[in-house]
């Protein structure tokens, strides 16, 4: 589409004090720049992506370890731990994962807004020993200015956060305030494709990079599409940018995500890669699917 | 309640970086001290009010000409005119309004979150000659930074909002940025009693007046009970405190506010004085209700 037309799918109002449609128009021009090269790249590489599989906070140490194990040799080289639980825990853990994956790949953390604001200052700057990419939802995902302060008295570990932000205006806030180095829309969470092309272009403006949130039913299929159009048209860059991955349900999803190494492959079928089967829909139909008949 | 068992209601989670529970409590320990000739002020003379009847967007000059009399003939002080109109509309209805209510009394001007935020500063300073007591939701209700924008901007206009706020750390963060001038709880966008009054309590520390929204129905019948807890045991100051008053739908409601000479009197009966006559909720019910089936 051309930069007009994208501008016009975005609604400026409340961001305009941000951004403007004549900027963003401006920057999508501009961006326009070996867009055709881009393409290549990701039709031969794909989008880096991240795995959050091995590192939830249920499991054990044994379990945490095997999986490292398996994504590392399945070439993932982004991964995503789990904090938040009890602060020794968190530090076992953390070592564990760091251990396993050694000071070259990258280790996120994700706080799942577990802390206050003070605590996770403390909890982050414990953490900091373990070299975290980035730090998520340390606290309240509405707290702009916590967020912000968190930031400021962590100075070396990024802050991450957005998958529970339910529109652009927070986003511009998050960019305003300083408060985020990491940009974690959602595709469902935000009002569709349109208030989605609003906050990647808000992020392009503050120069901060857009990490999709995905894992939940269709979230990864939804969202790698949103990551491939920030990278041709608005970012123009794959630095410090990766989609996250959680390898999940996608057997029931008629296109689902390929992934390949550590990336995922660029869609080939038209359209939002979301359509679940009919099959899955019929059985697992509360409460008279097949599913829930054989739960009873 | 005593001051414990109040603060044991609140959650403090998210905001005690503004906020401990033991300074609420300390709070609510010091402001105990006259009490009861606060509880003896508002049985004689109630709780003061303002009338946002008067000045809805849609009523010709000839109709706000009206009900400016018949609001100021019936003891009212404190007058709302809705904003965010055409440019010029507005200045004419805000000239009528403070000719018609003298330079005494109080105009508070409402752009139900029309403008965006250069605008809403323009806006703002163009309405100042008219003298508002205050300017409310000029821009997004989730836009704490635009509100602080506009606030420092448009110096002597005190900003007010909060009816579209839905939560304790949207109103830390307001009260943090220096937002607002004044807290304006919903007793149903929050969750219920102990979200309203962790907010009151957040309020105090900050010397933020809370002047809750009311209006919808049934609103101005739980709201008088938060304010007078709000004197009676929280701010202990009616200074620049006003509920919001419209006469709208209180014939459906069992225990109806009562209001004299623009000031609610102490409910007598005990509750939330919500409860609605069950002939209402019968004849109101859709489909089938009679209200319904009369009107096709």
């Amino acid at each position: 589409m051309e930069p007009e037309r994208i501008a016009s799918i975005v609604d400026f109002h409340y961001i305009n004090d941000a951004l403007t449609r004549e900027e963003a128009i401006a920057l999508l021009k501009e961006r326009r720049a070996g867009q055709h090269d881009r393409l290549e790249n990701l039709r031969v590489n794909g989008l880096p992506a991240y795995t959050t599989s091995a590192g939830w906070i249920g499991f054990s140490d044994e379990k945490i370890s095997r999986l490292c194990d398996e994504a590392l040799a399945a070439g993932w080289t982004h991964f995503k731990l789990k904090v938040g639980g009890d602060p020794a825990d968190d530090q076992r853990r953390a070592r564990l994962v760091r251990e396993k994956i050694g000071p070259a790949n990258k280790l996120m953390m994700d706080a799942n807004q577990k802390w206050d604001v003070e605590e996770a200052i403390l909890r982050t700057r414990e953490l900091q020993q373990f070299d975290p990419w980035w730090m998520e939802e340390p606290t309240s995902p509405d707290d702009i200015l916590g967020h912000a302060r968190i930031r400021r008295e962590v100075p070396g570990v990024r802050i991450a956060t957005g998958e529970h932000c339910q529109n652009r205006i927070l986003f511009k806030q998050f960019m305003q305030a300083h408060a985020i180095d990491v940009c974690q829309i959602d595709s469902c969470r935000l009002a569709g494709v349109n208030e989605n092309i609003a906050v990647i272009l808000l992020a392009a403006k503050f120069g901060i990079p857009v990490c999709p949130h995905a894992g939940g039913v269709g979230l990864c299929e939804y969202v790698q599409h949103l990551s491939a159009f920030d990278y041709l048209s608005v970012s123009a860059s794959l630095e410090n940018r990766v989609v996250e991955f959680v390898d999940h349900l996608h057997e029931h999803f008629v296109d689902p995500v390929r992934i390949r190494r550590g990336h995922y492959l660029l869609p080939e079928q038209p359209g939002y890669s979301i359509e679940i089967y009919p099959e899955t829909l019929r059985d697992y139909s509360y409460p008279n699917g097949r599913i829930w008949r054989d739960a009873r």
